[in-house]
């Protein structure tokens, strides 16, 4: 199965070199936390030459759409197939908010890698991942809301506003991590961390969220 | 009362030449929502020579931590005196929460300032912004929650994690103000969306926090 685009991973697993790449930028910027990767660093990290980089994706810009591509994408289906699905609203809105909290946990750096590209990219390129990431997922936000207030388990809400709320809610100790570590000592979010901040944020939009019987 | 660190403004309002650079710079970040602002443009936009930015701040990274100082500042102080008063604990949340998004209202770069600082400067200047920053707001957290859970007021909820919870909730319409202009076709957050949003989201965390009666 080899050829000229694999490389050989350490735990066996074989990738293509541009998926190599990906993944080399993608481990950089979660243990350094920071965007601010260099392709040098990330040809270096994934163990082929740095002209690689412009050989698969023109530029440093080019791999870091590819990659919120990567890390979004199937995001995006998963939340198309949970508003599909068959649940109570506020079961589906909970799976949805541990589920985003989770994807941040994998890849801490994506909410600002949306942010980073949108601010940077032309007004093309922002209309084009406007369409592709952000719109479905106003979409989602818009019917699991309207399917909640009608069963009557959600208050009346803007899922407008109410998609800021959550991402930033979910996001925020991701983006600004280092306050964990100057201000608490905590050097690195690990599972159980996440597990407790899952329980006490989703708890309390959940019950921000729901109607008080 | 003129002298040469002086710059007329167009309101007759006279501002030193610094306060006028960190005005200017502060104006341009606002309204290109963005932090890449140049030095040169900082100076234009001040109506100063762009020598007087290294006079001053010494380079671009001085005169950012001078703008997160004169942000941040006087809410800090502000925030110690909430504290210190004699209200209900849900009234004191809502109130710095409310106050919260009127912070980034003004200046809607300064979480993303706060966080591009922290991660670009030294460790050194890192541990002196939470010193000075960081861990008087986390420490007014864990009084207001502390004394919101004693007056059984609030759910025993982890100050640490609601810090991020809260912040993040506050700020993501700010520091993706764009998703507000592609998705939804709204160009500009003004006082009307500012108040239906502190509504919407300081409901949303105080009901969230509140213990159910």
């Amino acid at each position: 199965m080899s050829d000229d685009a694999t490389a050989e991973r350490g735990d066996g697993e074989r990738l293509s070199t541009r998926d190599s790449l990906l993944a080399a930028a993608s481990a950089l910027m979660r243990s350094r936390d920071t965007l601010g990767v260099s392709i040098s660093d990330i040809a270096a990290e994934a163990g082929v030459n740095s002209a690689l980089v412009k050989y698969y994706f023109g530029n440093k810009n080019g791999l870091m759409l590819a990659l919120l591509e990567r890390d979004l994408s199937l995001s995006i289906t998963q939340l198309r197939d949970l508003v599909a699905m068959d649940m109570r609203p506020a079961a589906k809105m909970r799976y949805h908010l541990s589920g985003l909290i989770r994807i941040y946990f994998r890849f801490p750096y994506l909410q600002r890698l949306l942010i980073s590209i949108m601010r940077d990219e032309s007004e093309e390129v922002g209309r084009q991942i406007a369409e592709t990431y952000l719109s479905p997922i106003a979409q989602a936000y818009e019917t699991m809301i309207a399917e909640g207030v009608a069963a009557g388990e959600f208050r009346p809400t803007d899922s407008r506003f109410f998609y800021f709320t959550a991402i930033g809610a979910c996001d925020q100790i991701f983006s600004a991590r280092f306050v964990l570590k100057y201000v608490h000592g905590i050097d690195e979010i690990d599972d159980d961390l996440r597990r407790v901040y899952v329980e006490q944020t989703v708890g309390l939009i959940m019950d921000g969220l729901s109607v008080r019987r």
